[in-house]
């Protein structure tokens, strides 16, 4: 073991004991924070981050990262480790402290703006703060600098090493094939099912879902899981996952879906070698991989008709007045069935990612200059009807109903459909390795699937880049093509012959 | 407003957000933390801990107060902030580094052992950690320095300027006073009644406390309570005060106590004035008057025949098979039953300053090397005869029962008594002001009372010292007259002429 090294492991255990803190009050203020301390949280989390970035940044740090990179003793990992540091360090360094602290308190401002334009459904409120949003955005690329293009260097904030041009050229093949098979489908989808939208009683609810991640090997000893109204999952350390859902009395299908996708992000985060917890390859890198998570375990495994048909029977034990009336069948239809909302959090599969490409397409024009923001209201309504077929009744339910640019998160929505098309190609492959775990499954079996995902993916940390993992784990580049499929052979089960 | 104070408010402000900060991390840790994370947060505390210990000693900071303390333009508010801040700066400076970390880390391992002792019962397990513990307490002493003897410098982290000679005058004043009254009431209270230990559900238990905290004024939009084996009150904030209740089925009177107790904690926390709070005097810094807030609310108000017959309507609204053939009357001397018990925290408000009593006793002697480590499980043993008239069964249910000694809290166990006693004077003085309020406690009317504490106590924060602000209040030194004879009439109602 080099001195550098040793030098170096105080300085990461600090600053993985504040990012845990970080993390600790923002999972605090989501889900239990008293309303009237709003403001004074935002302090702290300033302070905290702050420190964080003094951490990054400091001389002394830079000086251990060039010597670790001259160090030809180091083992894969600590190799692995210095080079993602030196990421974080110079990233760090090259973004100006002034911007760093424009852009925080610009979130603030441009949240409580957003908020408002979304309760008066006005695009105008949130117009000016938006605007200086993607100007201070626009900054910040051209300070960490790309080979590419701008937007290059935001993806690579959430996607490392993806770029403006895999974007497009992934919506484009997805949207090619997509936009018709959707079309058949929902031609034929017809209403939703009564029974969707009876009442189950919250406390049952809650009950259900604790019981679901116990089946789903979540380890409760290692994390939780509470309910907030924008279901989400961190970490504040290694055996400290947190992951809540969303409790509906008239749409169960809210909980269940929210639990089950959650539940996919907390079991990559526990699956991390846990001897890795103060290392930068101890932490997920890539927004894409981490979606891939959540996906397989509510798409592929959650909603597919074996385990579907095991959760049916549990919930049909708890709710005999809700669904004794309902055939696992009809369940399997209901709980799957596709339609046309202009809302993407309440989106199918079918059409989730068409409102994805929409937000993709116009962040990068936006981000281009080929589009205004104050011209956004409009792209948008053009671009729901082109996508999803469908044109919002207010800029509410259109334009403003996603948070993520208020917040500054531009580049990230493109990691929504990269974890879809991973969870599909991922899928694939674990059935070829395993055979049809459907048996399994429908006992409500989920080791075998998991264990898979342990060994493909979680134990490898983030010691490879985003899109090496991938290929290693498809056997070549990612494509559209596994979701497509997956989409075609289940609903044509469902509906019959889609041409 | 003058230069050195415009740089002292954002390391104020600093120091407030790492002090909130550790704050809401002991509180997760208490309430909702998996357990498996318990190393990795004691590492997160440590960091944040040595954060604020590095503030708090800066040079630069202290420099500051020397301006400061030179500078006769500053308010009233101002002058007591920063002779608050002298005191902290000064006894952070004072003590070595060392002796601050090895004092952390014997807290860890000596948690440690007092849990294995007690599961054992066995206080050999805790011994040679519990004697270090008063060496490493005793070498703080002398660093921080003081004026009469060594344990003074405890007494002044929990009760600043409280002596060891006011302790051992108001335990003995105490015990001469209340241990033949005590005696004359346990000769007629008899046994428990039958009634108290009947189940009372945990969710209903758990609507029944939120509603209590209502009645009582807690604000719900700047706090919350939750649960924890250990109730305690804690502040992340001036807008976010968090209590806690315990819940056990057939004790439903741990959570009546509990929750009146923890809520008179926190309405004092919440009566601070909220532009004070990035000030050292916007914080409470006197365990004695902090006691006295939640004695007050659990015993002068709570339990008071008043009150608790309104509650015992509502509770009796809730729980109909299980209170249907109970009287007021009967539930008001339930709840108010005199027991002899070996455990502190089951024992009522006539015995529990007996408890106290031991262990200021106790501790005293330790300090001052008149008792050894080694001999402490004996003394413990004769001391309980002597005040309460009960030798403990075992060593988990005598002299292992209380955390306090093991994690490093000398010093404390004094203030309990005096906001026992505080409660007493104070509620004299109210009802002289206000005149009697029953008539208001029974219809749950609690505002006039914690209008005249908010008036009183609350709205001063630390401006004064803790004995001037009591004496002020009181209108005289604090004695225990107002106790002993808040007790003699209260159980001379219930059981006839105690002489």
């Amino acid at each position: 073991m080099t001195k550098a090294w040793d030098d170096l492991l105080p300085r990461l255990r600090d600053l993985t004991d504040l990012l845990s803190t970080s993390a600790l009050l923002s999972w605090d203020q989501q889900v239990l924070m008293p309303r009237a301390t709003t403001g004074h949280r935002a302090r702290m989390m300033a302070t905290i981050d702050s420190l964080i970035h003094e951490r990054l940044t400091d001389p002394g740090l830079g000086d251990l990262i060039s010597t670790l990179e001259a160090d030809d003793s180091l083992d894969d990992a600590q190799k692995a480790s210095v080079r993602l540091l030196r990421r974080d360090h110079d990233k760090a360094v090259k973004v100006p402290l002034a911007l760093v602290r424009e852009l925080s308190e610009l979130q603030g401002r441009c949240f409580r703006s957003w908020a408002e334009a979304r309760a008066a459904s006005d695009f105008e409120i949130l117009q000016p703060d938006l605007e200086r949003m993607f100007e201070l955005k626009k900054q910040q690329a051209d300070a960490v600098g790309y080979e590419g293009e701008r937007y290059d260097a935001l993806l690579d904030d959430f996607e490392p090493g993806l770029t403006a041009r895999d974007v497009e050229k992934l919506f484009r093949d997805l949207v090619t094939e997509l936009k018709p098979l959707a079309d058949a489908i929902l031609q034929r989808s017809g209403d939703r099912p009564e029974f969707m939208s009876r009442p189950f009683d919250d406390r049952g609810q809650e009950d259900f879902s604790q019981w679901l991640i116990g089946v789903m090997k979540f380890d409760t000893s290692r994390g939780r899981l509470d309910q907030s109204p924008h279901p989400f999952t961190s970490r504040m350390g290694a055996d400290d996952v947190r992951q809540t859902t969303r409790i509906l009395t008239n749409d169960f299908v809210s909980n269940l879906r929210s639990t089950m996708h959650e539940t996919g992000h907390a079991l990559y985060e526990q699956g991390l070698p846990v001897e890795w917890a103060d290392l930068p390859i101890g932490n997920t890198r890539s927004l894409g991989l981490h979606e891939s998570q959540s996906r397989i375990w509510e798409i592929q495994v959650g909603t597919g008709r074996a385990f579907l048909g095991f959760l049916f029977d549990e919930m049909k034990s708890r709710w005999p007045e809700q669904l004794g009336d309902v055939s696992a069948d009809d369940f399997y239809r209901g709980v799957n069935h596709p339609h046309r909302s202009p809302i993407r959090v309440e989106a199918d599969e079918v059409t989730y990612n068409l409102h994805v490409a929409l937000r993709a397409e116009l962040e990068l024009a936006l981000f281009r200059e080929e589009l205004a923001v104050a011209d956004l209201p409009e792209a948008w309504d053009a671009g729901m009807e082109k996508h999803v077929g469908i044109r919002p009744e207010s800029q509410a339910d259109g334009v403003l109903q996603d948070i993520h640019w208020s917040g500054g998160l531009i580049g990230y929505f493109p990691t929504y459909t990269m974890g879809t098309l991973y969870a599909a190609a991922f899928y694939e492959r674990a059935v070829a390795d395993l055979g049809d775990p459907s048996d399994d499954l429908a006992r409500g079996h989920v080791g075998k699937v998991l264990d898979w995902l342990r060994t493909n993916l979680h134990s490898y940390g983030s010691t490879e880049e985003p899109r090496a993992a991938g290929e290693r784990i498809i056997g070549g580049p990612l494509t559209v093509t596994p979701f497509i499929e997956h989409i075609r052979t289940k609903y044509a089960a469902i509906y019959g012959a889609l041409d």
